[in-house]
């Protein structure tokens, strides 16, 4: 078995080039019908004018070719703001801008209240937001410029830059973390005439500690950082490297015990299939494939994916963030599992869950499980693991998937292969610390709420507990992926308003503090 | 008359080569006679064994050369030490870290008493450590990765590193910070037998303020940092541009208006002989040059850069730090003055007082003020300058310098003729802050004590003011550049004991914590 991170972006970029919308119904009955009629997808608003800042490609060598410019595409919203009152600054991570904009309906939702003018920053390499064009993603020369460091960098100078264009240099700014990881989305607005995002080309992890990271290492540009599900103990050996994958297996596993064991026994039946004669030709079928298979993993890391993705999007309300699912679709997921008649084979029922996310809003007739891959198969993510976001993770024998360890020189030569660079897997914790984080940060920084609800996998690598008055963790036990920065809607939990209330309440202490202290 | 900086930066050129030890008896009989009594030099201990750390060269852009490595000097000294006790953290910059280690002899000094391993790193891109051996300074493309945030990036990877061998993790370190500013000395053993260093190159200013930075970047790494005369405001527009010389200038004021007067009134002298026949002949005669003067402006940088070093180190023992000089110099400096006969010209007199910069060890024969520049013109500290150190300084009319100001535009032309590159003048203050630093720092931070002596320039940039329960300033009024630094005498005065036992009590405290958080 291959160590379970490479065989996480092994998956991942098996994946990457398959379109979203693939699958017919092949839920068991009323259930998935009664599923079906709430997957009606509202539209995303957004009312943000779209700007470009020359940034600087190279802040921390200065030799002449880093006057090299590249133009960072922001967002902007300024339909509440009066000058003087907050900046709320989303940084930007893993892709398309619009794409995290129409995810963080939370900032546009308060701003009137705090009179708040909204940006919404391009993370560099992602989006429209490349360096060298459509070269950016080359090689390790143009790759280079690639990482946290520099990012962090461009939200300084773009922020500095924008609060003197605005002749709004009192205005205190809050920074806004969601996902840092790999991926990239385009708008696909064929689907029942709406705006809807579908991934396209890559996926990756979600990270979403720039807003933490920026606040400890820029307090004199964010008075403070709201990090929502910003796992930045996830790095090194600060966590168990089981740990996210006993997380995801904790989520069927609390819906339904068999739930976790069928999920847990599909492995083995995949796997004694691919020993079978016509176990190729068998397995199509079974998943119902566009085209005949040509190998197993596909199939396996088609099903992880689901899972791991579903347990991350586990929201109290239907949501499209990676894609169309309903409310709660991990136990959506065990429904149909649990639902389906005994005698059906692991595989078979494990599959039909799956299929739920990859096909809830019903448009699929076959799934495009393989894809040729991408040529270059040079992803801004993937180019980022092999760097600095070295994130080691196995496969713990109480975890629903197959037990696997991790070997790093294996990986450090993968990266070698496929890049030419070498990673530095303890330059995070150098960079930005997290060994003995409660001490460091009880005597040093403020003002940061790290937000995490315990149904996302990456809660297990975030900051749990309070360090200090003002470094606050607030823990949702129902809560998933960066739950809080979603639009409020009429249907969410009373745990979910109380968060985003409490998150509203320390915000404007910050704020109080500010505009006491001016 | 050229901007103040330029005008500065200028005559440091010029005056790059001048090798120390210069100058005759010039001093006006018996005060001259007994102060050169007292210029026993006393041989500095170094008692440290020297390292090498293979570091890497840029540790923000991850490109195939980037894991290009140079070797980093540092000096240990473990004499005290015991595992798990204390490291304490000399942040080099800018010179040969010998240089450094030998006048930071208050470490040394507390090392007993904490068990402390002291450990004194080096600077890339001087002293030994340069990342492309004698090509370093030859571009742009080298010296591009000369800067403070790659600077710190290299203390944090070697102090990371060092812990582990040693497997002592869990010993606190503390940073101290002395000069951080462009001169470059070299050991010269000659001058009676003692291991005097005496300047060869480069000069420039000084500027202590990677150990605050570094506990500001790096608070996971340092619990604590000591920054003795650090001005992390001398950037940017955060202090009026005529505080540097304004402070030299009440340094002389302070001692006697005469010689403040004296010296105000002797360019105007200088630059009438300018316009005179004979008049580079006359002033070769007037300043007892080995060689005959080629430009008046020479001269002019010589006195300027000998008051400016002198109101530095106006320490209250005599002390080698620039140069050999005696007790409170700014003292003698202008008792000299002020002994003259009162027919002397303002420039005989300024000239006398300059003598006691660069001979009061009494071993020159004439002034070589002139010397060829190096053929390349690339030191460290002029690249630093033209990057990222971008120091704004004029001359006021209440200075005893030529008033001037500053044009940007012509600096920026200026260093874009020699490297190619432009400076980012606000780089330094949006990477660091800076901008309402009481309040940012209120509410963010800890552990930093800020020292700072009233007759060092320097102060003027520096925190003067407490900021909060644990970042401290300590000021002295009659201190000096990094007085506390240097090895206790016997003839320290009590202002400066207090100072010391100050600094003691707060590290203790630091280090109580520490041990009580574990």
């Amino acid at each position: 078995m291959a160590p379970c991170l490479s065989f996480f972006l092994l998956f991942l970029f098996a994946f990457s080039a398959i379109p979203a919308n693939s699958l017919p119904t092949f839920f068991p009955g009323a259930a998935y019908q009664s599923l079906i009629k709430q997957a009606k997808i509202s539209k995303p608003k957004l009312p943000f004018k779209t700007h470009y800042f020359p940034q600087t490609l190279d802040h921390f060598t200065f030799q002449p070719k880093s006057s090299k410019l590249f133009y960072q595409k922001y967002l902007i919203n300024s339909d509440y703001w009066r000058k003087g009152a907050p900046i709320f600054v989303y940084t930007g991570n893993e892709g398309n801008i619009e794409w995290f904009a129409a995810n963080t309906g939370f900032m546009l939702d308060i701003a009137p209240k705090f009179k708040a003018l909204l940006v919404f920053i391009e993370h560099r390499f992602y989006g429209k937001s490349m360096p060298f064009g459509k070269d950016s993603y080359q090689s390790a020369k143009t790759l280079g410029y690639l990482n946290s460091q520099q990012a962090l960098a461009d939200f300084a100078v773009l922020i500095t830059s924008l609060k003197q264009n605005l002749s709004s240099e009192a205005s205190p700014v809050v920074v806004f973390g969601g996902s840092y990881g790999g991926s990239k989305f385009k708008i696909n607005p064929e689907i029942d005439g709406s705006f809807i995002f579908t991934i396209a080309k890559e996926k990756g992890l979600f990270l979403p500690v720039l807003a933490a990271w920026f606040r400890l290492k820029y307090p004199h540009i964010a008075i403070g950082a709201l990090a929502s599900s910003a796992p930045i103990l996830q790095f090194d050996k600060l966590i168990p490297w089981s740990s996210f994958y006993d997380a995801v297996s904790q989520d069927f596993k609390d819906v339904s015990l068999n739930c976790y064991q069928v999920i847990k026994g599909s492995w083995a039946e995949l796997e004694a299939m691919s020993t079978q004669k016509q176990a190729l030709a068998e397995l199509s079928k079974t998943f119902r494939t566009c085209k005949s298979l040509h190998s197993t993993a596909s199939a396996r890391d088609w099903l992880w994916t689901a899972f791991v993705y579903t347990a991350m999007v586990n929201y109290p309300t239907k949501a499209d963030f990676m894609k169309p699912l309903p409310a709660y679709p991990v136990q959506k997921m065990c429904k149909i599992i649990d639902k389906f008649p005994s005698e059906a084979t692991k595989l078979s029922r494990a599959f039909a869950a799956a299929s739920l996310y990859y096909n809830y809003s019903r448009s699929e007739n076959c799934f495009k499980i393989e894809h040729e891959l991408d040529g270059h198969g040079l992803h801004g993510w993937d180019w980022q693991t092999c760097t600095e976001m070295v994130m080691p993770m196995t496969c713990s024998k109480e975890s629903m998937f197959p037990p696997s360890g991790f070997d790093y020189e294996e990986f450090a030569e993968q990266c070698q292969m496929k890049y030419g660079v070498s990673p530095r897997p303890h330059w995070i914790t150098t960079e930005f610390g997290g060994e003995r984080i409660q001490k460091v940060l009880k005597r040093f920084g403020s003002n940061i709420i790290f937000s995490n609800g315990m149904q996302d996998p990456w809660s297990r690598g975030g900051v749990l507990k309070n360090i200090s008055s003002s470094i606050i963790a607030l823990v949702t036990e129902k809560g998933a992926h960066h739950v809080d920065f979603r639009s409020a809607t009429k249907k969410d939990p009373k745990w979910l308003i109380q968060l985003r209330k409490q998150e509203v309440e320390i915000i404007q202490k910050w704020l109080n503090e500010y505009y006491a202290d001016l």
